[in-house]
């Protein structure tokens, strides 16, 4: 079924709601007077396209269609749910809203607000039930966190509907359940943001100091676990209660500045933008967008090993798409299907510096691995006594991989029966195939030692995606001969 | 050279301390006078011993001793280093450092006070000079942060020196210019926890609901880049000025309640730890420290991986060892070489659940890969056209290794001369052998395709080993051949 989302508002944020939308399979049309939109939207798309399908074990769905309405009216057409990242205005969002419902007044608007609430938003709307905050985090492809945060004029079942969607694409919705300015988080950024801005003000600390005050330290805890169950562990075995009983006269001390708003003159938005140069300015806004996002990644893979806070909620975004794929609510795409993400580490490499050859196979089967356990030949089922065997495999280098590259493995099924499975595995490098794989693979009764027909669970998964493959392009690698030219 | 140092008062934050120098080869002696001191120590350290080493890819220094002393007197004597870490209380750290100061009045003393200056701490000291701030972050063993803040009244050739064996030990030392209450991160933490239990307090969300609006966020970002730098990728093209300029007049909003103090209510702290025993019950205090170490070596070990941030340091850490084992600064223990930690990964799992047979392989060759890159034989001079090769293995399967399972490698050299070099690597899973493998490799010519003597930069780093290691006992599994009984 194809699903459509609208996107008022093509900035950053809103690039990032396209991005998360399209990777999840959505169609999106936006909507942006700017002419720059187009542009700035395909850059974040870039960044996602790089960085989203790094944190899958399941195949991502098709990419949807992106495009660019000329009005609201015509974005909004046909679309399960409206998202608004326009400017800061409380009267443009009420502008917006207006022309929204003329046409769409039972459609969910969820909107990227960090300070108004929901009833700020519905004001004057023509139906206020259908308005409510749906506030993400930079980079939106990537940080899970949504604050939903109704207003009492809201309509709960909607809200529950925009959760169950906002978890569909992957995110973490944070019911708020007392609409208070700034929501949750933002109280947080904000109190830090004044704290920090009289630390450079006074010349206590540099931009960057303040960063490494932050990053080496409970920014790290931050990520993983929150503030109350960080302090709790500190508690140690006394518990929360000792924890507080040490801590909370604290609160009485003459400490902060917080209780003064400091001056948003010139000079201290030059003092700021110059160290902020002094620390960063070696970098790009788009180096360091990737060099985040790598480090977002590598976060994030972190705890989805460990099934743990964000990463929970990776594992159950696959299983989400595990499910869809199997119960036949999502499609299979006439498209190789890219099963592993991999990147080259330094065991993998020669003495000139080169992937090793083995490691061509290795990858290959890890893509081969992924899509058995895809089909349900995972290890339970093996461990039941059967499995599938390969049979002959025939590899093609055709580029060099090096230290550090990212990899792509992409499964193409060439055929597939009750007992044979051929596949085309292809290595990629920047869309580019350093290695292709021809495999034929048998399903094998183990304790017997030969082969033997496939079940009907594993059929079931398996010869949709055979007939979703069976009108792709025969790639030329396949049915070669090892030496044959041309 | 021995090195001690001395830690006053050993609880969480003493006793991180502790595990920091011990691990990182540093004598310790511990003065508390909790009778209980000793086993919390013991407990702190376990979870250090856990942690630490999965972080380096350099041998660790041999641990220092550990004793606990009767006395200030007797902790701090002959110690180049101080740590207090006594409870918040002005009046009892003046103490302790009269006491320090009596028979130590030149040795650095680092206080690990959160709340005081420096300058408050040195009041009325003899020698007020070497008194200054070293402020860590729980868990004192992963974090890398320390504050370290001077007075005006400090020696600041004895500042640089502290900071010197802070990062003698793995950490980064953040030298804050001006002394104010609460350093630089702290202030932060407070605006933030007074933010916090005005949100508990006014019902707007419980702790766990704050805690996940950090940690499916911005807490994420700011484990990697701080604050600053996490704005000025968010203001894009435009770039800083920009992004205050949008933000800049929030400030002035009347969002925050920061001005007021919340009561410290009997009330407020039994729903605190109410919902935080909700939040967090299901797990013992010793379970969410082993998840948060180990979600800790994930993020730090993602950025070590990018050379990035903390990991930055991480890889600073480790080629500063690897230039002391070389220049003979750190004396290499005899002891086989902890050379590589593992974990069982599910692609190293077979149809049975176990680690396959030639896994066993892989993790002794990653052990004496990471040997032969410290011996000098790395990737550089493997591309000059030399290098050590397998001429035999003797695989002994001792155990089995799960999914999951943490793995160590070490590496015993048997014999070396300038071309043979026998050794020993064991597999180890909690101190248990689950695979030794003795292997003989040569060094060799690879053009000639024929043994040669290994140069002397090389023969300089690996024979002073062999030599630490010749009186290790042999293991009994060397020289056996294959089914040979007892």
């Amino acid at each position: 079924m194809e699903r459509k989302a609208a996107i008022i508002g093509g900035g950053v944020i809103g690039g990032g709601w396209a991005a998360r939308f399209l990777l999840n399979g959505w169609n999106v049309s936006v909507f942006d007077p700017d002419p720059e939109a187009a542009r700035k939207i395909g850059e974040v798309l870039a960044n996602a396209r790089a960085a989203l399908p790094a944190l899958s074990d399941i195949p991502m769905l098709a990419e949807g269609t992106l495009t660019m309405a000329d009005t609201i009216t015509e974005a909004v057409e046909g679309a399960e749910y409206i998202q608004e990242s326009v400017s800061e205005r409380l009267e443009l969002k009420h502008r917006v809203f207006a022309q929204i419902q003329q046409s769409c007044p039972e459609t969910l608007i969820g909107s990227s607000t960090s300070g108004f609430k929901p009833s700020e938003l519905q004001q004057n709307a023509a139906n206020p039930a259908m308005i409510f905050v749906a506030h993400p985090f930079n980079p939106v492809y990537l940080l899970p966190l949504a604050e939903v945060v109704p207003s009492p004029a809201s309509d709960l079942a909607a809200i529950e509907r925009a959760k169950e969607i906002l978890r569909e694409i992957g995110m973490f919705p944070l019911h708020v359940r007392k609409e208070i300015d700034a929501h949750i988080a933002d109280r947080f950024l904000e109190a830090v943001w004044r704290e920090a801005l009289w630390l450079v003000k006074d010349g206590i600390a540099t931009t960057e100091e303040i960063d490494e005050a932050i990053r080496m330290g409970f920014g790290l805890r931050w990520g993983q676990m929150g503030l109350f169950e960080t302090y709790r562990v500190a508690g140690g075995e006394a518990g929360m209660k000792h924890f507080m009983a040490q801590f909370g006269p604290c609160l009485q001390w003459p400490w902060t500045k917080l209780t003064d708003v400091p001056e948003f003159t010139d000079e201290l938005v030059d003092l700021i933008a110059g160290q902020s140069d002094e620390q960063s300015g070696a970098y790009t806004i788009r180096e360091l967008e990737r060099i985040r996002d790598s480090n977002l990644v590598g976060f994030l893979r972190a705890l989805k090993d460990r099934d743990w806070g964000a990463g929970k909620v990776l594992r159950e975004h696959d299983e989400r798409r595990r499910t869809g794929f199997a119960d036949g609510t999502h499609e299979i795409s006439a498209a190789p299907m890219v099963m592993a993400q991999m990147q080259v580490l330094p065991s993998w490499i020669d003495y000139n510096g080169h992937m090793t050859e083995s490691r061509y196979l290795f990858a290959s089967s890890e893509t081969v691995d992924a899509f058995l356990r895809f089909i349900g030949a995972d290890m339970e089922y093996v461990a039941g006594g059967h499995s599938y065997y390969t049979a002959e495999s025939h590899i093609m280098h055709r580029g060099e991989a090096k230290l550090g590259d990212h990899l792509t493995g992409t499964l193409q099924v060439l055929f597939a029966d009750e007992k044979r499975l051929h596949v085309f595995i292809s290595i990629k490098k920047g869309g580019q195939d350093v290695a292709t794989v021809e495999q034929m693979l048998l399903h094998v009764d183990m304790k017997a030692g030969r082969a033997c027909n496939a079940p009907k669970a594993i059929l079931d998964r398996l010869l949709p995606i055979a007939a979703a493959h069976a009108d792709l392009p025969r790639p030329k690698a396949v049915g070669r001969a090892t030496g044959q030219r041309g």
